[in-house]
């Protein structure tokens, strides 16, 4: 693993302060963000970076943990003003999610500065965010990184145009089944998948939750996995995150080939499992590779025919 | 395998004339019913035995297509009168189903007779039927057969008593994701199972559709299984019944007992991925071992990590 003055992956996303309201509780005020859940998902094999912007209302705490967990804060701005915070509300099911309030803050007119010391970085992680601001992260790279990226349906819905304008530019794309019916206007996944091929897309994650993910490349290469059985899934925010960042966490330590593509896949499904089982990042922050290895060989022995 | 005189696993279930409508055109009189799927599911395996009743107006040529697929039509009653007809139009998905008619016609006072030298068959598929018919069918056994159990909604819904007094007489329950839920209460599928195996269920198989499906038992054997990724839905009539009989046949030929029920599970799946690619049973017709062989392993290259 590297040291931290020898940086891994950039984690481009949102820090953010949660309250979080489920069928188990309510909880304020908690760590969270997309660069939050990606870069600890990615602490399992290198020393992330995250870029990004909170305000002075940071709690040192929470920069301890994620110091603590190997991840790098060397790109995550502080600027007057209060911390983005993110008010949620869930059901009985992870679908079932309600958006009380979302509050930029410092976020509002953040605009991300790659500091000189990462633009040369092999690996970016474009976490949930501004597709604009996404692109302005990529063109301040020096060297052209591999690029997994990741979106979710607000910007399908609202910034159409530039989410289509990704597909040409990233090497990985991560989205859920139901993004890439609508963004393909197939309701067969795989034919979903095989239109984007067609506008530029190389290879795409496409993410079920319960019901797993595939990996498909306009090469042909194919795996199916289902998810990792949780019975207890008390809070799913940040599984996503959790997912991507660990995907390429894993990409950066074993380089990226169609094998290391399946195993990247593996292991961000089986980390992402623990996201959903505590509160915020709790289980993350306490998790070691015992535990994720242990959960592999289990996985494995429940998939293999 | 054995020959006709020779007979294998029971297939107790309806035997239909459907008449379909999908986005892709109407079909009329299709030769259907579960038991009919189940058979030719179990064909591949063994010389499964139809128990049901048709109507005098029943195809000589969908005769013919069965008993050349080595599905044997001794259990099946020739009554005055219509045969079962089911009318169904889909819509884009295979959930998006509205059934336009059923007829009972001559299933309407139809009660099994098991004959004699059919009494100590070893193998049992109670396919999609009316729970009380089920039970009928398993009291005249003279010897205890593996009674493999297909339900559904419609059972749970209006002969809950009935389906839940399977539970314990039955070995294997066969179950889809939503019948499972609404079953035990749960809605994490592996609690909802779980709560199942203290009602008297030890195995069972929860039916995914394009999700795949979990096999569980009481036991703690758990296979986690993604569905063949099929790109052309044609006609999604009969996969689960064909699925349920691909399963009981293996199992037949192969023995009851963790790994057999694992692999019996793995081509459960890749024959009922062929069912939805035709009208009704067509692929199943035209099928033969080669492609079930030349699927199976490209769906464990797909999912072996």
């Amino acid at each position: 693993m590297r040291n931290k003055e020898n940086p891994g992956s950039i984690v481009f996303g949102s820090v953010a302060l949660d309250t979080l309201i489920t069928p188990a509780g309510k909880r304020e005020d908690l760590l969270g963000g997309s660069a939050t859940y990606a870069a600890l998902g990615a602490s399992f094999f290198t020393h992330p970076v995250i870029l990004s912007c909170v305000g002075e209302d940071f709690p040192p705490r929470y920069r301890k943990e994620l110091e603590e967990k190997g991840v790098s804060l060397q790109g995550m701005e502080i600027r007057e003003g209060e911390t983005f915070r993110w008010v949620a509300k869930y059901g009985d099911t992870p679908q079932d999610l309600e958006v009380i309030s979302t509050c930029q803050n410092v976020l509002a007119d953040y605009f991300p500065d790659v500091p000189a010391f990462l633009r040369k970085q092999k690996f970016l992680l474009l976490a949930n965010n501004t597709p604009a601001l996404q692109k302005a992260v990529l063109s301040q790279m020096e060297e052209r990184p591999f690029v997994v990226w990741d979106t979710m349906k607000y910007w399908i819905d609202n910034y159409r145009e530039d989410v289509e304008e990704m597909f040409n530019i990233v090497d990985l794309v991560i989205i859920n089944d139901e993004e890439v019916r609508i963004l393909s206007g197939e309701s067969n996944i795989f034919k979903a998948a095989e239109s984007l091929f067609k506008r530029g897309v190389s290879r795409i994650i496409i993410k079920k939750g319960e019901h797993g993910a595939i990996y498909y490349s306009s090469h042909n290469s194919l795996l199916l996995l289902p998810a990792y059985p949780v019975k207890e899934c008390l809070d799913p925010t940040g599984a996503g995150d959790t997912f991507a960042g660990a995907l390429t966490g894993y990409l950066e330590k074993n380089g990226v080939s169609p094998s290391s593509l399946k195993h990247a896949l593996l292991y961000a499904t089986i980390i992402a499992s623990f996201t959903v089982e505590g509160w915020g990042v709790e289980r993350l922050i306490g998790l070691d590779k015992t535990a994720v290895e242990r959960r592999l060989n289990n996985f494995r022995q429940w998939t293999r025919v």
